[in-house]
């Protein structure tokens, strides 16, 4: 039986330079066409000039413009700016194309998904009210931000094992979570920029709707308060983040920890190919996770969340530590092919 | 009238040159010894070869060990490691020295002031029942911790304002914090280091001591909980944190930052020389403050507390905001020096 | 009597802001007009907002458009983009200003001087042909590219006391030198690009100009010929450069070094406002000259050219040492004052 | 037929690391023992907390003092600083063991052969008058400094296509290659050191021992000048060398670049495990080799060096270009391991 075919929207930027790589060794998976903008035409290569490696076999790749009609695939991922997501992912939608986008324009849409496939594998079923509803032989499946999965992710197991009433979140974000040319050295090296356009009402948002529940056919965001302070430092990959969060009942540090270290969803269950053994890697000892160091976790490399440094706050409840997730990775191409496998493995690709 | 000599115990170190920048061109102090480890012997400009600056005044003085036979000074400045620290800095008190010290060996003695000389100059008191108790011709005089004062300072207007109850601070600290050779290269570049060995009791319980309440000669810590988490990051000088605080009752944006920038304090109002105009500098726009920008804010260049991105936190009562210090001035030496005038104003020096 | 005023021409840009800092201590000089693209119509306070500082006094400068008939000024610095420069920079010497640029635009015109102040003052004399060639009351002087100047003033005595045959340079240039955002981080953090697009070439022809004599009204280059390899580092300010030369005759480390460190030119005599006491020191030790330590060397902080590890290569005649110059200031706006400075010195502005 | 089995002396720092990584998956060697220093008794992986990486089958593993009463193995590896290589090496050798070393300490004897294994094979010839003038049943055999290494390996072929008169390298070397703690963050954060202690005198000595010829048992080396400056950057791994080299005679860039990538060695024509199918890599535009991207390059993640810029000199016969290679694998652990295979199938590992 023959590799699904699948085309990258937006493939020459650096979350694209990932979807090519991972996606060159992938079992189920097979790249059919790439596209871009301002390099249509030129072989993808050659749009990486100066900037990144693409795998051989991939390099002579021809970049189209993101147009359904020039497209051959069964199953499109999109890594576009916002705005050319906005109007280009409900066109392949509206041809038929299931489209699973790390792009933000769509996720917060009331009947598109916003998946980790770990956590809210069941909200992929909004699907079928977004195609009756719009009209689409196709749709749209969307994962979160990168800096929303570092914590969303580990914050599953604690809201089923302890109930989760507040969660602060201070997050130190790599320069790859803003594209290659989306910080000036001059901003960086040195220094910390404590503000990121946009980043804190999408982290204060997205896990409430991911942590929700399906009722007929819509989704009850958690009632959950996220406050949240986003900051950029000079590591190249890996968000770290800063964590504290009340739960329900006083627990102890050995019960957060194995609530953690023993999560496992729906991904692990189904052995899709790039669900790690474990999604959340939990540190015993103080100097870890490390963005340098811990980012690349994982039997597939950086599909697994770390999380160190769990203890206590001083008030009855809350719980700290921090979390680290290769922001590329289990933060966008990644997580969107994840979500693929799940989609693949639950039928709804042909 | 002559200036007062000055003597400065491990003068060799990082925050030794900021004393002997800070003094090349002080008012009030001048630099009569230096003292040393390793390089006692040398002259000062050689034992800063290849690390730094020595002002051309004070580069041939002679680094003598820490004896205090041996120097001959009106007040000492203490920035010697712990371990030394608290070997060496009793017996230059019991000697009849003044002793004005960075050092975290005597902070934490209920008769050993930890002052801020904005926030809580009426500590120096304890002086008086510090030497009749140890039987002392001279006494100590503490400064926090170069991550205290970064939030502590910005406390005291809030607490006296509003009322404190809660705060949770994450803090992102630069490699100078940590010495010259503190902080291996191969450790923090394009990397973060989730926890600094013993710093987060410090700062969970300094700011108690500082904001506390002197009664019958005794420092009642004021009642509040502080967690903290403190991480190293690839920045030079400046600490900012992200502070979160739960007031006593619900406040405006407006209220906070008025009264932030509307603080000052005993410093002040005696216009000592080594204090700002206004202590803390509150940003009205989201990009600041920013450690390699802003550091070095303020008349006296890194006496400043910079403060930015003052809003709401989602539950009523909390307000969020980053503070940014100058972990060697106002987080050490220029700290000491303005408690040190503070001191002379006083008449704690003669 | 009043100073002069001037005005900055493209003065929101990074060397901009130097110019302005610079200037709001100046003794002779004093700013009256700036001019931008993008932030025309801004104050200059917050055209810098979130990326640096501008001296209060100036913060309220409006931003104009770079019209000659909008600027009152007795002379102009230009610090504009190259393709700008090239058209602005003739209308203001038309409409009768001197202007004095760090702009490549017109640095190899042959009427158009091209000036370091200490080595070449002669040069200015071309302005008189250039004005009359050109019909112009006003002229255009220029001021080397950032990295020219860091070898190229030592250069200056070296062919004086020893005679020139080759020079090799290999430069470390700081990503400043690119401007605010043309190095992105993601190219930079924690590597190295072996290549400066279009700057070699002027590395090695600029000298040769800047050495050359002035000879019947035109420049004769120095004969001398000069290999270069520029790279960018991960630093902010200063270019770092390991310099080769082959000199007439074999010479001891301490000729060259004595001829180095002993060299004043004619802003020393003339005790020009910007002019450090000696334009270059030597460093008798080998871990210096440094980026972050020496880049501020000078009695006017930048304008010192630091050289360190000089020493004799294995062939006879050759030499070795690294220099460092700040490439804001000695590399830009600093060379372009100190030119200005001479210009009044020499009456060359009314 | 089993893996030979191999120790690693020193295994605990940061090249120490790499071999363990390399050996891990190696077809041929099998890792029998590891020793160190401070480390002794404890686990491997406990050795390096907070540093790195091992894989897991070697985790634990006992780190055993460098003994070789203690050590059963059929060769061994040695990344002792070189103190203690002085010392302890000599003692394996004479205890019979084969000693693949890439300390410096006994490189320049004149019995023990300093190999590159593409470049001078022939030399490894050398441990039979070793053995036999030592009375030794075991050998040393050294690799080079591992900024020799980067350039040494292309001068190779221009030795021999076109005869080599004169090289002058600067070197940008990564803070890796001074061991993990060895450059202070302070040091070269944003900085760089225009000199490495002792480095440049085996930069220019090391590559004529290499060259040389084995001339009745001794290395007659070969006659070329070496010019040499050793800078420190702020790059994690990989050491980038501007290189100028004078041949024999005029050649053009693109007989210099067919040289250079068309080379390879006994390595590749016996099919070594760890030696990649070519070399050299020459790249054909400008912006590169970077070390961030390209240190790793090579089907042995490492092992092939890059080339690029390869252009003229203004003088006839000078060709220029910039090299870069892993310091921590070609220039140390894979370098030594290639060695290692090298040894083993030309017979002088049983």
């Amino acid at each position: 039986m023959g590799r699904l075919g699948v085309a990258i929207l937006g493939a020459t930027g650096m979350v694209g330079q990932i979807y090519v790589q991972m996606l060159s060794r992938h079992p189920w998976f097979e790249i059919k066409a790439v596209t871009g903008n301002s390099s249509v035409g030129k072989r993808l290569g050659e749009a990486y000039r100066g900037k990144g490696h693409v795998p051989s076999e991939y390099a002579d790749l021809e970049v189209l413009s993101s147009d359904p009609a020039k497209i051959d695939a069964d199953l499109v991922f999109s890594c576009l700016p916002t705005k050319a997501a906005r109007e280009v992912e409900p066109k392949f939608a509206a041809a038929g194309f299931p489209v699973v986008s790390d792009a933000s324009a769509h996720r917060y849409w009331p009947d598109v998904p916003l998946i980790i496939p770990e956590v809210n594998p069941e909200h992929i079923e909004l699907v079928e009210s977004q195609k009756k509803r719009r009209g689409w032989d196709g749709y749209i499946v969307t994962t979160p931000n990168c800096t929303t999965v570092g914590f969303a992710l580990p914050l599953k197991p604690l809201v089923d094992d302890f109930g989760l009433r507040y969660v602060n979140v201070v997050t130190m974000q790599a320069i790859s979570g803003a594209g290659y040319s989306g910080v000036p050295s001059m901003a960086i090296l040195g220094n910390i920029i404590p503000y990121i356009d946009g980043e804190e009402p999408k982290v204060s948002e997205e896990p409430r709707k991911i942590l929700g529940t399906l009722v007929d056919g819509e989704i009850k965001p958690l009632d959950v308060q996220i406050d949240a302070t986003c900051t950029r430092v000079p590591t190249i990959v890996g968000h770290l983040e800063a964590v504290q969060v009340e739960l329900e009942r006083d627990v102890s540090v050995e019960e957060v920890k194995e609530s953690l270290s023993g999560f496992i969803g729906l991904p692990q269950k189904l052995e899709l190919p790039s669900a790690p053994r474990r999604p959340i890697n939990v540190f015993d000892y103080d100097e870890r996770p490390q963005p340098r160091l811990d980012s690349d976790a994982g039997e597939v490399p950086g599909m697994v969340v770390s999380v160190g440094r769990v203890r206590k706050g001083k008030r009855p409840g809350t719980v700290m530590f921090v979390s680290l997730s290769h922001n590329l990775i289990r933060g966008a191409a990644g997580s969107a092919i994840l979500t693929a496998e799940l989609l693949y493995a639950l039928r709804k690709v042909r």
